[in-house]
């Protein structure tokens, strides 16, 4: 079947909000760590979250203005930072309470059941049971002026894995991190490798890359 | 292990592209489909794909100016338009290997062995062999300075599907239309659904949706 353009404006607002969320494909999931000048922190759940570049190691997400995640921009602008945690298969389901519009002054972290951990050098809280934690400083903060949202650009100065996750070639192993992905607003997956391949170039089959 | 950003200023450059790359979850995965003035059609794989905004249906996706997406960025200039489609496990080594940098003449469908598939209303070729087709206008190209890239924002004007991927809310069910995951640059991977879960609210736990 064909939906246009046209039809997607008329469509009941739930039904649009679920179906462009899902059909893009599946997305980059992380919980959001962030602190007030108050020092009240705050946890919340992103899919937007994309490879922007590797030098400066540059990483973007999208934030609505009026959304659940308005704590969450308040403090990255106040701050200047902000971190990415991964979410396992065993709580996903505490991941998505996170995403839940609690009242400014309580944390995400005790409401959900999540540990802060700090390391030397960043205000912003990492949650403790995740396996892939990244510390951000904000670089730069892009209207998009179409809808009112904005693009949140940082430059990762922390990662915080476990070594046996990295491959000898810098590959992150997200399967062996437990690493959850999305899809939509709502369904959680896990993954199953098909394959690494080798970089691509012109008249030559790609060949399978050992993890 | 805890690695910083000045440890990976200094890493080699594979590697740290490597690592970048992977570090921040698995990503939408889309062949983009151009078509130049003159005729030559343009197939490109992209993994930065991300949800901008559902009224109006917006998708974002990020392009460096050097890279192999060069004829992308031009075609989607020039006409206004482009596609977006799904990469399916039985040929995800034919979509990787679209990657490779063939000359500007040549068009990755017939390179790659895909076929070209069109709907009135849009010049842009859609991959017929996709199960989940999106076409797109362009309403925006936002300069990020900070890496000389490029966030291209398109709006969707039709979604071509089996409305059996579709759920009676709207969802669309990746895993029924058999989408593809990646991790990193060069890590495919399918999925298995942990669950749906229905809107969080405070104090309450999230339950099950049926799909």
């Amino acid at each position: 079947m064909t939906i246009t353009g046209n039809q997607i404006s008329s469509m009941e607002q739930r039904y649009r909000t679920t179906l462009v969320n899902s059909v893009s494909g599946f997305k980059s999931l992380q919980m959001v760590g962030t602190i007030s000048t108050d020092g009240i922190t705050n946890l919340a759940l992103f899919n937007s979250i994309f490879h922007v570049g590797a030098n400066p190691p540059l990483l973007g997400m999208v934030v609505r203005p009026d959304g659940a995640e308005h704590d969450t921009l308040k403090n990255i602008i106040a701050t200047g930072q902000y971190t990415l945690n991964n979410v396992l298969p065993a709580w996903y389901a505490k991941a998505h309470q996170t995403s839940a519009r609690f009242p400014s002054g309580e944390s995400e972290f005790g409401e959900c059941g999540f540990t802060k951990s700090y390391i030397a050098g960043l205000k912003a809280p990492f949650v403790k049971e995740s396996t892939i934690k990244i510390g951000l400083v904000l670089r730069d903060i892009i209207d998009v002026s179409i809808n009112n949202t904005s693009i949140v650009i940082g430059e990762i100065i922390y990662i915080i894995l476990d070594e046996n996750v990295i491959a000898a070639d810098g590959y992150v192993d997200l399967e062996k991190a437990g690493s959850v992905t999305v899809a939509g607003l709502d369904s959680y997956h896990t993954t199953q490798r098909l394959g690494r391949l080798n970089y691509a170039k012109p008249g030559k089959h790609p060949e399978a890359l050992s993890v």
